[in-house]
């Protein structure tokens, strides 16, 4: 499968250098790749330019280029732009299915971020509005990057994940998804995007029991 | 153990019913305790007369008597009057423990609720802030009335509920209150009143939970 993921930080790394273990054609999008290739390291990270040579099968592409790429396209931005990009990117995305994986995380106030839209609305509705046409299906955010693609790290991977989205069988197709390349083997869904709300506003919860747990490698159960 | 339960609703009536079966002395508290023996049944409920004749051990106070009776006060209260309530019950209240479980539910926009108070802000600190001396612990508002009592009508119990406040005795009293009285076998002590906003805003993710499994007699485990 041709995979698209927009955005080079560290959700869009790990999940990119997954996808292309599992043998997916996989375009990593950003805005300028040679501008991208150039950046020094951030803290205590690697540069993309050894990321991409580490992951030689990885292609970097301009967002839009990767999004045309795709057959399935995975937005791992940071919140606060991505409105904006996914909107500069909107006709590679078409209609094809579109995994928001995005918080709306505001730091303005300093450690812990709050979110900049919540409660009566959320960012995957907000980027739904500006790409109507995109099938979005709102997923993996509740969760560390390490255990979006490898939930096994958690006491065996008993834990749950969540998807929801207007178009149902885009929320079906993403749930198969990450049950056959991730190993998510308990996905639940929640029906239409207003769902995006809670499992935007889990991060407040999510930041809390980092720091009670000490690690950010921790899942969520939900017992029935 | 003297307990106060301040609300006469499903919440506070649960609880009440459960505490005294247990053994213990409990005042449930109202406003106006002729007024609320006076009120017609809630849709589909029980008048609080015919309640309070099948748990003859429970007694009805006013707000401030039942929290001056309480070595404890547990606020079951609606969202909406919380702060006022407690406000006008705080000589009674004191510096004891205060076991908040409020949701701060707004139905003015329909259902579902959104909240009237969150993100950067909680039910639990504005509670706080309007009763500084009160030892402030905010628990079991992220399940249902039934589960809050008996944690174990959910595949025996193996969930997990939190407990937040800017007291630590006073959390871990709580934590313990709910081992011993009701059955949670695994209790998470999240820190100071600021985790009270994860716990609220997880009300967002609870409703949508309920849609999806059809009862709300769920529980979330942290699974780590």
């Amino acid at each position: 499968m041709k995979l698209a993921i927009l955005g080079t930080g560290m959700v869009g790394r790990t999940i990119a250098a997954r996808l292309a273990t599992l043998g997916h054609e996989v375009a990593l999008g950003t805005r300028d790749p040679n501008a991208s290739r150039a950046r020094p390291a951030p803290a205590g990270g690697q540069t993309l330019a050894d990321w991409l040579a580490a992951n030689p099968t990885v292609a970097l592409m301009r967002f839009d280029d990767a999004a045309r790429f795709g057959d399935m396209v995975l937005a791992a931005l940071s919140g606060g732009g991505a409105v904006e990009t996914l909107g500069a990117a909107a006709s590679g995305i078409g209609a094809k299915i579109l995994v928001d994986i995005t918080n709306p995380l505001d730091f303005s106030r300093g450690m812990p971020p709050s979110l900049f839209v919540s409660n009566t609305d959320s960012l995957a509705e907000a980027i739904q509005r500006a790409l109507p046409d995109a099938r979005l299906v709102k997923t993996l955010n509740t969760v560390n990057a390490n255990v979006m693609v490898e939930p096994g790290l958690v006491k065996g991977g008993e834990h749950t994940m969540f998807v929801c989205g207007n178009d149902p069988a885009a929320r079906a197709e993403v749930a198969d998804f990450l049950r056959t390349q991730f190993g998510w083997t308990d996905v639940m869904d929640l029906g239409d995007l207003t769902a995006a709300r809670g499992m935007e506003a889990a991060l407040h919860l999510w930041l809390k029991l980092w720091g009670a747990i000490g690690t950010p490698v921790f899942g969520i159960k939900v017992v029935r």
